[in-house]
């Protein structure tokens, strides 16, 4: 395919999609999961021919002086390859939520109204440079009924291709056309441009990666975006918390894994309890190297604390740096929140219902939890079985977006006959 | 209130909205019913004066020489007053979507992880002459939760703010804030343009109005908006479909009321049924003066039919006009419809099961319905209490838009001190 006519490809593209979309939408569930299935097996059996394509990215990163993060994502192991198979054959057993018909029920005019689920249609995904998500992707759309257009880093160009080839080869395998999956075949960043202007031939736009990327995809984008810019997710250990159930939740938070954007980046502690918590909490967190950046009364209860600025407030680290605010209640915390947080994951740690029922209720992100970690904010510990990405939008899904996410419902009427009046 | 700097006074609008909206998302069902009765109450004593600014707006407009579809639309009679006071009860009878928890299951982790719903935020909505939308569409997001930004057509202006004092004074009353809804005091279209790039203020629109306002919106908006364009609606008389029911429904989608968006544009008839339901259905059609276009082998069999051309099965006549489509099969018809159709409202009538169940799967519209008219396609008729406007696109809400497509769901998680291993 000619791709050096970026505009004339993405609309060949984009064509495509929506053509094969409309089978896809049509496909049973036996034979989407046997075209899941065959994708794995081919994926298991390419091992090799997978790991020298991503050989060939590596070398050229490496040579381009790539930072060593970068480096670590683009990295496909022979582990990673299995976990890719596990991945497709995980989503095959998934229900399907195409055509599943909820809340059917007789109106006074004798007519039935009710809702059933429906593809969206074609799902544009962007992301950078880990090639697994051209595996996972294509999967969950599938399953969902959506044809998918997928553009990876450039970085992983070679990766990418070797796995698409696997998921055209599963497609075809169960019969599916193999334009239900594309990956973009051009590193050029106008394909970016076209991708989120196809108002015709694309109905949503996932981007997966850097805080930057999905900024300006959003700014640029004529095609609705399931998204998130950062994760400045909060701990609040509410003054009638459990001391053993706040260290442990606060240290989970943190510190089981750094990089993460459901990770804590700001604990607020009640005043009346700080002296209980916050020397303990410390000691673990500066144990595990963690940076502490306070306001003035923290400092004061921990020497090694350094006085965090207004800007820490604000601040994603996704590294072993964490903000503490000492808090006179509740509503300061859930001020704090609302001010500075991104609406992604927060957590209260407290016995008292009153203030569990309020945080729930009046702290408005994605995720809002109760005496547990905001690490759990994931699709898969969620029960979705997977996760496209995670939305702190509140248009069209919420949170961690699933099979469910990538899904509508539409309006059916059964009727006998019934006319209005 | 000066609104000579347009840019300045919609920031102030919005800025307002969004802290309003805070107030109005924690507010209890009690106190915004209370609102909503107050509101009708006002309503109902302010009936002379709501006429009187009505008359104004009427006299402006007829002095403009505005149309008579236009200057029927901005009547507001004694009746529409109590209309709308009525609709303001009704929605003080729906229950509170605010807050519902649903599917709360137990995680292997330990945690329960359910949904609940939560208002939009601030919704901006753009009408145009009926003054009734400004009572309607407050009520509706008041109960959801939401802060509203109305802004009415230009013609309705002092209808409008009469409507909007009333409005005010049952907020008041119920101790809630004015500004959770504020109708805009400036005719200047500019005004527009703010509402609907003002990203930080306001998280979804509503345009309700004609093709060209709602296109233009869609275009320039820089916020989610819920729209329908048109509604161009098929009835396809299936072969197998019982000739009785068929003439009652095809009659009834055309002629209960020709300027709505759910009227029937297309009638597709399988060929080996037209000889017995088209010349029946024809004679209903031409005494109630329909004009009737069709294809060649529908003309061929009504002598008062014309012959239809390619823009006919593009148009929603809004009138008395139908074009009519003799198909040779149930996929010739889905064809038609996903070609010429507006993914609005389309129907079949059939006594065959596997075509019913195909027609309901495979026509890709916001509501699909069988044996049954498509002048059924309305919140009310479908029980959610009342609308705000139909979507047809696939992000966020499908079909008629009521109290849940005003809301969103965010995740809760409820733990005892589970941590993420």
């Amino acid at each position: 395919m000619d791709v050096s006519d970026i505009k004339q490809y993405m609309q060949f593209v984009g064509k495509a999609a929506r053509t094969a979309s409309r089978s896809i939408a049509k496909a049973d569930t036996a034979t989407k999961n046997r075209a899941l299935i065959a994708m794995a097996d081919a994926v298991r059996r390419d091992q090799a021919l997978l790991l020298a394509a991503n050989a060939k990215d590596l070398d050229k990163a490496r040579a381009k002086g790539i930072e060593a993060a970068m480096i670590d994502r683009l990295t496909l192991s022979a582990k990673g390859v299995a976990t890719m198979a596990e991945g497709l054959l995980q989503i095959a057993t998934l229900p399907d939520p195409v055509g599943e018909i909820t809340d059917l029920n007789f109106r006074p005019s004798g007519i039935q109204v009710g809702k059933m689920r429906v593809p969206l249609g074609v799902v544009g995904i962007i992301y950078e440079a880990r090639p697994n998500v051209t595996a996972d992707a294509a999967g969950l759309c599938l399953k969902a009924g959506n044809a998918a257009i997928l553009r990876g880093g450039s970085e992983a160009i070679h990766s990418n291709q070797a796995i698409a080839a696997c998921v055209k080869e599963g497609l075809l395998s169960a019969g599916l056309p193999e334009t239900a999956v594309q990956v973009i075949e051009t590193t050029d960043r106008a394909a970016v441009g076209e991708l989120i202007t196809m108002q015709d031939y694309v109905d949503v736009i996932v981007p997966r990666g850097g805080k930057s990327l999905i900024e300006r995809i959003a700014h640029e984008a004529r095609i609705p975006v399931i998204k998130h810019l950062d994760g400045v997710c909060h701990v609040y250990i509410d003054e009638q918390a459990d001391i053993e159930k706040a260290i442990r939740i606060a240290d989970n938070a943190k510190t089981q894994r750094y990089g993460t954007c459901n990770t804590m980046e700001t604990l607020l502690i009640h005043r009346n309890i700080a002296n209980k918590v916050l020397p303990a909490l410390s000691k673990i967190y500066l144990d595990k190297g963690v940076e502490l950046r306070g306001d003035s009364t923290a400092c004061a209860m921990v020497t090694a604390m350094k006085l965090a600025t207004e800007q820490d407030w604000y601040e994603e680290y996704l590294a072993p740096i964490l903000s503490i605010r000492i808090v006179d209640d509740l509503d300061q915390a859930i001020d704090h929140i609302t001010q500075f947080g991104s609406q992604h994951t927060d957590a209260i740690v407290t016995e008292n219902y009153s203030h569990a029922q309020r945080f729930l209720r009046e702290v408005d992100s994605s995720s809002v939890m109760v005496n547990t970690t905001t690490r759990f904010a994931d699709g898969f510990e969620y029960g979705l079985g997977a996760e496209i990405g995670i939305s702190t939008d509140k248009i069209h899904a919420r949170g961690p977006v699933g099979l469910e996410g990538l899904t509508s419902q539409k309006f059916i009427v059964l009727g006998d006959g019934q006319i209005r009046q």
